[in-house]
């Protein structure tokens, strides 16, 4: 098996470390607070005091952080990731950050011999925990095919889809309609139960219907009620749907459902709900619509 | 078996027709082109010469036809199918149609001692053959419990969710997500194709991802080819989202999505391509975005 | 001077029946509620009992009322305007009501020998009563020679647009842009205020500034606090929206900006705001922006 | 009269500095390209050879540029403004740049002992020479009353609206609804042509009602034939755009129309236009009514 390397144990990125570890890898993991690694060093996992011993030990290296910024925080500098690369080692950043700063970053990998990978999961901590998460991958061909069977243990459907920096343009294009399909099953779902049928049976209905996407399956739900903490709060979306806007100007593509959609998620982090799960977008056209529900009250 | 009656051979309700018959049940059928009933006719269904003989000769009459207008033709009239209507008799229509005219059309069924139900399909003539479509439905509980072990030989899943005119409601309320979720699938396709991605790689990987309902299942495959028929055209498409726009207003419920989706299939009929299926939407975003596209060659 | 009729005096229809007499026209009125009549009968007016009569003693009568279905309601049946219209009577339909409409009635007046035109006026009562309001008209050339001279009294730009309709068709094409300028205004007003800068300030001037419409700058102010009653309350403003969504779709015109205004006067009506001058639609924005204000508090 | 300096000589900041030479002032320039001068060394004003050389020559300095970046290019480094500053002397930043830039700046500023303005002008260089125009100024009181005088010269409404950074707020509040007028504007002008009204008679009937802002009187007519050289272009004006779309996600304020007419923006980019005037949006939204127009033949 391989000597591999994780850093960033999030939700998702705690439950891909798990997968690996169940398939028999070797995992050095780091985290910016080890309290999070606990439950994986007790399941074997081994902890290294910084991204770059995680990389000087690992001959394929993951990470999976919030944004484009802590990429590069988890990256660039004496004890980070690039400073522990080197001849043959695989860099594969499963995070959803910039393309263009996933492009730059590959050059820099590339200029101390190593390779990158930009490989996102779609899919949720419960979906790959489950086994049924897809991964998409951008970069070079042998690279993917080295990473690939690694790959398969996290996650049965392993798309390779270009270049450095397909596979998160990829994973943008995809997370714009979580924002907007919740959005639009919330207009339904307010004109039926404005109309007189019961939320729930409502609900019911449409997620027995064409309509239902595993996401729409996963999140329609939360309208009911919410977890605890946040599967994914606005702000996260909200930065998707940013990275989203930029790139249709960018590369010239008018994304009109997402602009609307996204200016929503500004409401609910101004109504103050923005630290939920963007499943709340349900309850800022609900206030909209004069319709009073739990977590606004 | 029940004397069943089926007033409207379209596409859909032809595949309604060939369930009820394979489940061996006596079906009388009209259609305003005598043509469209001939493969039913041959497959036993038994032929009327008007919507009131068909309501004369059946226990159960079911209506699928193309709008509003359409249920007033069938139904309002000498020959139509009130005047075949009586006691003990039920009326269901599948129509998507206004509930403000279904639940006057229930009462008028009422004032000649018969019941209606309407009932719409969530699904189209595929998931019919297939057995995977959902029906809900509203009106009076007895006359549902009538109905229910005949509309299961239509569709497993079968829905009770309220009075007259509830069903129409909750397929409306479905039926705009279908129209938004294709135009957010064609923004995340062309951000994906002007990135370099190939665009039936990006269909492939879009379609293995969270996002994947059956209907962006069904319908983003037809990016790469439409068929010689449309299944749902934009005109049909839009006929809905109106439905669902008046009645946003009517209930008070802002509905920002619709309203913007709606004026894209505007655009659509405005491009010459309304009577391709509304999945054209991904043809109209692409002009917009400078990509030439087949559809508008 | 000639023998003018005037049915329907809300604010609009006295402040242009009080231009009419100070021009010195003999005006005979008829209004649903004969109180409002009262001020314009004490300042020279002869009330008539029914709109019948005031177009059986007027060479031109003019009709200034809520809607569509109010214009039919004070021109179709027997003591209304047709029965009184003969040979050479002009008809002129100053309200705001569905081009289909206007084209059917002037049929219809051309039935009985006389001639009809639409001619809506651009401006408010204020704008009307200081002589700088503009009048489109609709309608045969000929009958437009003949009525040009009163409307002048009425306003000093006065334009023949074109055929029986036309005027409205253009009265329904500017009026949408009063709703997207308010909205667009109170989304440019709320960034300066939640940037720290007092409302009265920003208001002051963004009036000062190249996108002080006449429109903006009357309503603008309303921002700070509403008069008694509406000038142009929120379902007024609605139904022109949806005669313009309407014609667009009719026309095949994508309208973003219309419908997506649209949608927010659907949040005010919901919010219990409706009867406000549509001028909420700042408050409505502010609400989703999480900002208090007098009218929703 | 005061030592003045000007950087930055597009067409802008060349009328309002032939205002000053005009008012008598002495005015030391420097621009990139030193030929856009030329006209102004003509009439009295003298070359400098760079921005610092400006700044140490002049008692209060102006720049005028394109965006936030152009504004750093000019301010920092060896032979830029910052370095030319000093006790007493006051900067003047007068383009539409991030607020947030124009903060930290004036920090810089500060730091030299001198102290800066942001005074952004709501106008285009036509109003400018007509003495129409209008200045916001943020910043302290004290360098506000001493430059005053200053900015009379250039128009002759001189508002005092907040800190540094409120003027240039103020003026992307301001800017977002130049776009969305003109998309509204273009709604209903395509309503009224595809309804068989000329598209030059509805622009007359337009520009005489109430939505013609002195934004519409302007640019209206120019979807009647553009200008051989833009006066803001669609690239100019999705910057602004894109600031108001930050700032609000900033400070939490929905802006739905903002974003849906960046949008069209976009498109027009997409279409090959976006070095034309942003008045193109009607061309945008023509292409997706099916109308042809020259601007995209």
């Amino acid at each position: 098996m391989t000597d591999l390397g994780y850093v960033g144990l999030g939700v998702m990125g705690s439950a891909i470390t798990r997968r690996l570890l169940d398939a028999g890898h070797s995992v050095t993991v780091w985290n910016r607070t080890r309290e999070k690694a606990e439950p994986l060093l007790a399941a074997g996992a081994q902890w290294a005091d910084s991204p770059r011993e995680v990389a000087e030990r690992s001959e394929i290296v993951f990470t999976m952080v919030t944004n484009t910024e802590a990429v590069k925080a988890v990256t660039e500098g004496p004890d980070r990731i690039l400073a522990g690369l080197g001849d043959g080692k695989v860099y594969v950043d499963m995070s959803t950050a910039s393309p263009a700063n996933t492009r730059a970053l590959a050059e820099a990998v590339d200029a101390v011999g190593a390779q990158m990978l930009d490989a996102p999961v779609s899919g949720t901590a419960i979906t790959v925990e489950q086994g049924k998460a897809s991964v998409m991958v951008g970069g070079d061909g042998d690279a993917f095919e080295r990473v690939k069977p690694v790959l398969e243990a996290i996650a049965p459907k392993v798309f390779h889809v270009g270049e450095n920096g397909a596979a998160v343009t990829m994973k943008i294009a995809i997370n714009l309609s979580l924002a907007v399909q919740m959005l639009a099953f919330s207009e339904g779902l307010l004109l039926a139960e404005k109309s007189g049928i019961p939320r729930e049976d409502a609900v019911e209905v449409m997620l027995a219907s064409v309509i239902a996407s595993p996401m729409v399956a996963y999140r329609g739900p939360l309208v009911l009620g919410h977890p605890d903490e946040a599967w994914f709060d606005c702000h996260m979306m909200q930065k998707d749907m940013n990275l989203a806007l930029e790139l249709g100007r960018e590369l010239e593509v008018p994304l009109p459902t997402t602009a609307v959609t996204n200016e929503l998620l500004t409401a609910a982090n101004a109504m103050g709900i923005g630290d939920k799960d963007f499943a709340v977008l349900f309850d800022v056209l609900a206030s909209m619509a004069g319709v009073k529900t739990e977590v606004l009250a």
